[in-house]
Parts: structure tokens; C-alpha cells; sequence
């Protein structure tokens, strides 16, 4: 079989690398590229080789920043007390979305000891120091088994320090059907149910 | 809502130009980016770059070549009496998996009056040229409406010529259910139905 050009294959090969990529979509996404408009091909190419020069980590709260520090951390309106702890830069944006106006702090993952992560490579050490001089941290861990024992050692982690610890509340997805929820979530949400009435 | 970086931003808005990614998938990967290895980042987008440097079209058959003759056309032990017409380069690539060893000539695209295609817009000059020397020109066009149209067109063009003309075969799928084959397939592999016998 006829390989295709060097250059084709080159471009094909990288792409595959990206999730949710396989080889039938990179070699489809491959085709397009060749008669795509040729500046938006050297744009995208731009883009990429400034996202690795401009690109770098929050050194307050481990986000994605262009400076030394994030847009949020140096925003001087929003509410210093109160810090959401997340695991990758990508979900501030989602808290973002809600209009929370607290301070995040990322962790940079879960504990997982199967896959030979630890306490050690999470971003912690200065998540206890910015906790000292907080209100309130919000644990805002995905519900994964990792997610929830990543969780319970903050919990832990921070319970000498004089500061309220929260956690997101499990319960049914808004708008949510009992019937296709799972048995798990029914049962958490039965467990953390909410008082509704002063009775 | 808190912006993204500008340059994260700015290759979300590159990747998002791409077939089949939403802004969704784009930020998706868009932040796989941002943690991938520095190098791959950087190596996708020379590839790119270089992608827009290296590809150029064959001057024989107008498929995708890296100077001014692409592999098939420069291969002497191919059957030069035959030549598959074919829409895209990418199409090449679908008929060499089955092992054809003749030659190709990319149309650049079917005749379609609403986005205002004409005979002019395809590469039908140099086919008519390199019609007069073939043995057999096989049309190789999708079976969509202006596929079949652009098909009609070129038998009727080459129809001068001393060249026989073939066509891709219409009929069931290798493999395909009668119960889910649509009906105007049922109809052209009954029209043209194959003798196997020699009653």
C-alpha cells in the first residue's frame, strides 16, 4: 500500500496522540489540513508553539496563568476567604461558569496508589499555608473512588487548622430522573437530604 | 466568567476550525495540551508548519505529492493504461488498500451548481490529455446525486475519445443485510444485475 507523504503521515502521527483521536479521525482531520486555508494551518501552528512559550502554572494556586500569577489570584474583588480545591485547572473554569467569586486552589490530580500517585505529588504543601489564613476551603474533588479518598485525606489533612472545610453535596443531577440515577447517588442523596421546612 | 489564557484561548479557537470539534472537544483539547509533553506540543506544530512547506500537488494527477511528481505517478511498474478518476487525494489511499496498481487523477471535487462548481473548476483538461493515451479510464466518483451527475458528465466528455470508460459497480455492500440496504441500492444491484452462469 502507498504510504502517504512524509509530511502528511508526520502531521497524522501527531494528532493521534490527542484524546478521543484515533486513526481514522487523524488521517480525515490530516486531509482536511492539506486543503485547509494555508494561514489558518501556520496559525494553528503558531498557536501551539506559544501555548508551550506563554503558558505556565499559577505559583499561588497551581492554575494556568500567562505571568506569574493567575487572573483570579490577582484579582483584588474577589473573596480571599474562601478557596475551592480543585483537581485541574480546566474545572475552575467550570466553577467559573456558576459565578463563584472565592480563589481555587488546584491539586494537580487525585491520590491514586495504583497508578503510584501520593500526597507527595499533589500541590498540598501550600494549600495548608494558604488554609491558615482562610475562611472556608471548599473540596471540590470529582465523585470518583479516587476523587472521594482524595477527599477524606484533605479532611483530614486539614483539621487541625482553624478553618471551615466544606465539600461539594452528592445528590441527583438537576433535572434528573430517580429512574436512571444510580443506586449510589439515590442512596447519598437519601443520606445528605436537606431539611426543607422549620418543623 | 473568567476568561482563558489568551494563547489557550487561541488555540481552542484554531482546533475548533477543524471538522467534527465543537468548542467542547476544542478546550477538551485545548487543556489535554496544556499538560501534554512539551515536546509533542512542539513537534505538532512543525508538523503543521511543515505540512503547509512539503505538500504540494502532483502536476500529472493533482493528488498530494512533496515535489512535482507524487509516488504513484513517478512509479514506472504501475499499469500506466489505467487511470481511476477520483474526487480527493484521500481517495487514493481507499482504492490502494485494495491492492489497484494502476494510476489516479484527482477531479478536485464533483460538479455541484449550488456551490457553484462547474467543469471548469475541476481538473478535466490534463484527464482529457491523459485520456488519449489510457487503455481505461475507471470513473471512481461517490455515489451521491452530484457524484452521479459529475459521473454522467465525464462519460459524456471522454465519450470521444478512444479509451474505454468504466464505472464503479453499484450493489449491496459485501456483507450488508438486504433488510437494511436502502432502496434505490436494491434497485441499481438488481439493474445491474451480474450473470453467474453460463446458461
Amino acid at each position: 500500500m502507498t504510504p502517504y507523504p512524509p509530511s502528511l503521515e508526520r502531521v497524522i502521527q501527531s494528532l493521534v496522540k490527542l484524546p478521543g483521536i484515533g486513526q481514522k479521525t487523524a488521517r480525515r482531520l490530516g486531509f482536511f489540513l492539506l486543503t485547509a486555508e494555508k494561514e489558518d494551518v501556520i496559525e494553528m501552528a503558531k498557536s501551539l508553539e506559544d501555548l508551550t512559550k506563554y503558558i505556565q502554572f499559577c505559583e499561588n494556586c497551581h492554575s494556568i496563568a500567562e505571568g506569574s500569577l493567575c487572573e483570579i489570584c490577582k484579582d483584588p474583588h474577589r473573596d480571599q476567604g474562601t478557596i475551592c480545591v480543585v483537581e485541574e485547572p480546566a474545572d475552575i473554569f467550570i466553577f467559573e461558569r456558576t459565578g463563584f467569586r472565592g480563589l481555587y486552589h488546584v491539586i494537580g490530580g487525585v491520590l491514586s496508589p495504583l497508578d503510584g500517585v501520593g500526597p507527595d505529588d499533589l500541590n498540598l504543601q501550600d494549600l495548608l499555608k494558604r488554609a491558615s489564613t482562610a475562611k472556608e476551603i471548599i473540596l471540590a474533588i470529582n465523585a470518583s473512588i479516587e476523587g472521594e479518598t482524595t477527599t477524606l485525606f484533605l479532611t483530614k489533612l486539614l483539621a487541625d487548622q482553624d478553618v471551615t472545610v466544606t465539600r461539594l453535596a452528592r445528590g441527583l443531577p438537576v433535572g434528573g430522573n430517580l429512574e436512571y440515577v444510580d443506586d449510589l447517588t439515590i442512596s447519598r442523596s437519601l443520606s445528605e437530604r436537606v431539611k426543607v421546612n422549620n418543623g
